[in-house]
């Protein structure tokens, strides 16, 4: 065991939530408990734009049931934010939160944005000599975090888009008779991991079930090609099933459609998605209908259809952060998810340099898309199979699911507001 | 018990797919084989067209594993179509098929336009003197049809999207510092039945809960008014969740934005749905960000948050169509679905001529609408909140859920080719 370090542990959320960001809270709360040298525990707000404000609530006091249900709760139930630490006054300000209020342990949880944070944070606090310990644990839908195998938030995404994948297709496949073209948009601007999960809607050795055909960003858009992979497919099947991200890329690396629209004088979408991108370019060239469909917020948040395995490691990487932190004395440190070598998937947490994830996206590997650019290989099934096993009970009450709010004890605040 | 009629039953699916237009398959087979009169058990594929062709298959062969696993299977499992009957060589047609197959029993399930289809099938049959009990089965997510109180497939929809709802508004809680405005496009042209149950996403005596507004065709569409509703929720909350049906009406009478899409020259969306036309509305005068999402087809689909309530009435109605030709010998009537008057919510099946149900939309009674026109009042909660309680259990398989597909046994054909 390292030299005890005693004081108080603050935990905060930042970025775009997933479904498992407060299971991974849960992890965090449950094992600082475990130690007497933590002694408060405390939430920030809004990420580090609430401790800027020193907006802390106790999280320590918070029910038993709150904290169990945490883990069948979506979004950040701390609030999140996508502030970035700029100015001098910024940084000298969290030090002097850290210290009225004798922070010793600080967890972020986020994505590579947030982990840049967590680094710079900490490296300031060595800078003034103010002992503290600082541990990243990853979050993102996207999974394009560098060095760890996957990112917590991934497997329930994926699994949530396949069974939508799978049922919409059932649709497809009683309505259409050779001229139906069914698009989904999901997310992942940079990186295809979210549109290349939809393929695990195919049965094992069924290359021909649907989706059947991804667009990813690592492929070059080729909007001819596009067209001829619609005719093929429509010439063998009663209709077409396409998954895409929101990022399309051309031959010169440009964005070819963005999630983003403008709009002109009367309010009518200029630029939609690249699902409506796709849908144009299928009714004015190919003369079928085509229907897209845009799943939005809607797919990082539905944890009533998530993976137990992504909810069970993002509470694992929580205790992680805190054992390492505690027990090794570590800091500057974000937790990763491992894949043992073994024939049977087994996920252990490692640790990473909090400066090594900042500046980097993980691509899908080259060799694990196939040679038509529009379907993964069994190497992309092994990776991503196991990520979406077992299902998250979530309870129900008069016919809707029930989530819990944290109740927020308010931290008293020791210092005057902050001139952001 | 009226006059013993020995024959065959046929049934077949039509219009736009439900996640319980297969428990009303199920209900109708179960109850089908109860009856000596009813010897063989016939599904027709691709509703009326494909009886028109002759695509027959044999129900009563299919394992009690399929027959179960409909329940829990979304989308038709005899596939459906939208062809209507237009010349007399159709019914000349569909009569030929019945005396060959000696289909004694007719059992269309459908929307109105299906109804219509059925009430024109009965009266050619008693026309030419041939005896044949036809009975409807209501089902339609939009819940617009009239004389029943409400339809199959509509209470499950709604499920989704409030558990959708709920989720993202979670989500946009955790983001949003009163400038995020959030929507979410669902189905529904005509009446507004599916977005006003996203209303149910609301606690009980918690009118401030999300969705902050929500967009009827009932009630006329003022875009002045709209940014008025958006600038007031964000001034009291931190973010604005608006819901919208793929139908806005203008004071006039006009659809202000429609869900189909024209494409300019370079395949980009020009009008969007309505979600995007807000979207736009809002980025344009209010300088505040936006999102939308479109949950397209995947609502109707989701069986995997779906309602037991809706998936055991529309079971009930399958069976009751099946006695009520057998056991009643009625014929010309679709089943429907009765609210006793009791204060517990209590569903009972009762029957309608297929003439009513024809030329009619039904849509939200105006008094069930807030003066405020962007929300529901207790009527409304009283009458649609018994339509989602309890939960389906879909089986999963390796992360997936499974689904079951009819081995779907060919019936010889006995006739030509029929000409379209």
């Amino acid at each position: 065991m390292a030299d005890t370090l005693t004081g108080n542990c603050l935990i905060s959320q930042s970025g775009g939530p997933t479904t498992v960001i407060n299971s991974s809270l849960a992890g965090l709360i449950t094992e600082a408990l475990n130690y007497e040298c933590i002694e408060e525990i405390y939430g920030g707000l809004n990420g580090i734009q609430g401790i800027l404000k020193e907006d802390l609530i106790d999280l320590a006091s918070e029910s038993q049931q709150n904290i169990r249900g945490l883990r069948s709760t979506p979004a950040s139930a701390l609030g999140t934010c996508r502030y970035k630490l700029k100015k001098s006054q910024d940084f000298e300000r969290i030090l002097e939160v850290f210290t009225a209020h004798n922070i010793r342990y600080f967890f972020y949880i986020g994505g590579n944005d947030s982990q840049d944070t967590a680094d710079k944070i900490s490296k300031y606090a060595q800078e003034h000599n103010y002992d503290l310990r600082v541990i990243g644990i990853p979050k993102t839908i996207d999974n394009d975090l560098v060095v760890t195998d996957h990112c917590p938030g991934y497997g329930s995404v994926i699994k949530f888009i396949t069974t939508c994948v799978k049922e919409t297709a059932l649709d497809n496949e009683g309505m259409g008779q050779g001229d139906l073209v069914s698009i989904l948009e999901v997310m992942g601007r940079n990186a295809g991991w979210i549109a290349a999960g939809s393929a695990l809607a195919k049965r094992r050795d069924k290359p021909s079930d649907p989706p059947h055909l991804i667009y990813l960003p690592e492929v070059a858009f080729d909007p001819r090609k596009f067209l001829d992979d619609v005719q093929r497919v429509l010439s063998k099947e009663k209709y077409c099933f396409i998954v895409v991200g929101e990022g399309l890329i051309d031959k010169d690396g440009n964005y070819i459609s963005t999630a983003e629209s403008s709009t002109d004088a009367f309010g009518h979408a200029q630029l939609g998605g690249t699902g409506d991108y796709l849908k144009g370019l299928v009714e004015q060239n190919l003369s079928k209908k085509a229907r897209s469909a845009k799943l939005g917020i809607s797919q990082r948040a539905a944890i009533h259809c998530s993976s137990k395995s992504d909810n069970d490691e993002a509470f694992l990487a929580g205790q992680a952060a805190v054992k390492a932190a505690v027990v090794d004395g570590i800091t500057d440190k974000m937790i990763t998810l491992l894949r043992s070598d073994s024939d049977h998937y087994k996920c252990e947490t490692g640790l990473a340099d909090l400066s090594e994830i900042a500046n980097g996206v993980k691509k899908i590997p080259e060799n694990w898309i196939n040679e038509d650019g529009v379907s993964l290989n069994y190497q992309f099934f092994k990776y991503a199979l196991p990520l979406i096993q077992g299902e998250v009970e979530v309870p129900y009450e008069n016919g809707v699911p029930k989530f819990i709010k944290l109740s927020g004890f308010r931290v008293d605040k020791k210092l005057g507001a902050h001139t952001f």
